[in-house]
């Protein structure tokens, strides 16, 4: 049985889905999602020269010799439209954010200048003319794409839909995503504790990384090793976009998974990965024969490791991509960042070995130790971890101090210290 | 006025601030949350030796010289107890995570045998005692801290709390937040287009921000340049646990934002910071003096600058570490990575400095380019940023090549390519 390359399983899965359709969502529930339109600016922006900062509208050609002394005529403040024109000796004050006046070239900040009684002020510095003005259109211009169709919408992206009063807008929706446990030895979260049994901890583990993707997944319980059964659940899971059953796909002749999902209609388009954990690991997909209008989109099937730390680890390389991909993301894979070994890994070559580190920084940068054990059963490996260390699958090991990549894990987005230069 | 270091100002903040009190949260909704207990083991973990592999339970000295020939004796599923005890010449077919038979101190894994007719199997390699065998209790021990107080709730720690069985936790609860916008130029989401005026995109971007940390603000809208509904609107600001007031707070002669959060009993402990984009910040705190057995908390405010970039790399440098620490995360800084910069950049010295990136990689690491103009009023060099480059206050730029410091912004979890070697 071929061992597929990451990148090929990869490839396959790629190939095999597709970006889902659109729905409307309202801007305040739009974090994380993917426009599926370009959206447009709906005015200059500024719609005037605007000053940049609280203080005078003054002509540059009256400060060629500072400090001067020039008369205040207006009040300009953001929102208003200014009144008056500013000539020779004269300025305005003006508030950030406000139109410049007529005759005014720059704008003088309140930190510059001395007030003098009888409406008069003392500008202390010299200024070229555009000084501290925004010009019209600096952030956007009428009916320009400001933001385009497959774009994450993160807050600064929020900023500006809030900015062009996009209140409303088109995403690409999010798959439905269903998760099954099988397993005659799993024991249910409700279960009294039987220590012949397993808790179920897989279920739970794969619905908080689907909900870190921003999905809430549908959680169909523990299918007990018998194909009846089994293929109640597994016809019911089919009817979601995704279905992810964990346990029962490796070659022992109690795990019905395989037959039964074939039996489904499912086309298996490989069941092993060359990676460690993460052994097995089967995708597959039920392709809509419905031919009346309103076609039911295919399934997706993923049939994970039953041990806690494989799937988690098949979970981030195989399904997280594969789900940001049907939600139009262009960014995929988890986020890497170089760090050195903390001490020697050894392995086994021949495949992808993905050990779970903690990161720690000094001044030489990341520095990434094994949180413990490595075996795909101890799930607190997995817990302790801020990422995925990856051991390319030439070689035996590194050494202490080797560069290695590390996949950042969800709950890194912030970190201990600043850890920047002021 | 003096202008305080960043970490100055941090540290008032922090020595301001509490971690809030705690609530129940079921294992469901607890993704993201803190641990406010201890999570203890149930049971031991796996209950007794098991088998790490689908294959055969077998004596490693009946392996001495392979290929050799057992008897199979017996099958045991995961979930089984074993019945018959492994002697000389024979073995148990057992399934990964099934208990290890009486006799059997090793399991040589399916892919290393041949099946043979009769019962018997055809072992390929010899193995050590303890090979493939996971011991009792190596996941947990029955009582044992398995995952401490002031833990992030992620993926991995859900299965760890599922795994003892731990449908409800005790974890920090959330401060509810409001955000006011200020200023009679801002034009509100359901008002019609006017250009004279600037539409209000700090309120919403604000929102996605603290949306992003897990969190619901209530958005009360926009205070005009009035004292009276300005009291009014930060009065019901301060019944939150946290107030982001944004504009209004510089010193132009119509700024009521300082005068009215004073009159109020809000005590300002800064309000200027030595950063770029920055300017002004602002931070009080209003002491809860009420004697009752039901004492409100304290109140906390953020004045932060009307400019959006400002604003939003104000609420990243100075709120969401605040909000972290409220929710009991030790982690409060956005994680930081090394980059090379693209091009040469300058700066005026005195004051850190943040510039919108985005960031590229290729087979050096980390690549950084601005995102364009750096303008406090260019809300799209925030969009298009994956992070914020850190320029500290001496020097007055860096040339092309330079190792700089970017903190990742949200959407930036992933990324575009998978970028480690297989």
């Amino acid at each position: 049985m071929e061992h597929l390359k990451i990148s090929s399983a990869q490839r396959i899965i790629f190939e095999s889905i597709k970006v889902l359709d659109t729905e409307p969502v309202l801007l305040e529930h739009s974090l994380g999602r993917v426009l599926a339109e370009d959206i447009l600016a709906n005015r200059d922006l500024p719609p005037y020269d605007v000053s940049a900062m609280d203080g005078f509208a003054v002509r540059s050609c009256d400060l060629t010799a500072t400090p001067a002394t020039l008369e205040i005529i207006e009040d300009i403040k953001a929102g208003d439209m200014p009144g008056k024109t500013v000539r020779a000796g004269q300025c305005s004050r003006i508030m950030t954010g406000a139109p410049l006046p007529q005759g005014a070239d720059a704008v003088i900040r309140v930190e510059d200048t001395l007030a003098l009684p009888a409406d008069t002020v003392q500008i202390i510095v010299s200024v070229k003319t555009r000084h501290d003005v925004r010009p019209k259109g600096e952030n956007m211009r009428n009916g320009d794409v400001v933001i385009g169709k497959g774009t994450e919408i993160t807050p600064g992206v929020i900023g500006i839909l809030a900015t062009v009063k996009a209140a409303k807008m088109q995403v690409y929706r999010r798959p439905r995503v269903a998760i099954l446990s099988t397993g005659n030895e799993l024991e249910a979260m409700n279960d009294p504790v039987d220590p012949n049994k397993i808790p179920d901890s897989n279920t739970y583990a794969l619905m908080a990384q689907v909900q870190a993707l921003g999905i809430q997944p549908a959680l169909l319980g523990i299918a007990r090793d018998d194909p009846a059964e089994l293929e109640q659940y597994l016809k019911l899971g089919l009817e979601y976009d995704v279905l992810l059953v964990s346990g029962g796909t490796s070659v022992g002749v109690h795990d019905y998974v395989r037959p039964t999902i074939e039996k489904l209609g499912v086309s298996m388009k490989f069941w092993r990965v060359a990676m460690k954990p993460g052994h097995p690991l089967a995708f597959g997909v039920l392709q809509c024969t419905t031919t009346h209008a309103n076609t039911a989109p295919d399934a997706f099937v993923f049939g994970l490791p039953g041990n806690p730390v494989s799937s988690m680890v098949c979970f981030e390389e195989f399904v997280a991509p594969a789900l940001r991909r049907m939600m139009g993301n262009p960014r995929l894979f988890r986020r890497t960042v170089t760090a050195r070994l903390a001490h020697p890994v050894k392995i086994r070559p021949g495949r992808t070995e993905f050990i779970r580190v903690q990161l720690t920084q000094d001044d030489a940068g990341y520095l990434a130790s094994s949180t413990g054990t490595q075996s795909s059963g101890v799930l607190l490996s997995m817990a302790r971890a801020d990422g995925l260390m990856v051991m390319p699958a030439e070689g035996t090991g590194l050494a202490a101090g080797a560069q290695v990549t590390v996949q950042l894990l969800d709950g890194t987005a912030f970190q201990n210290d600043i850890n920047f230069r002021e």
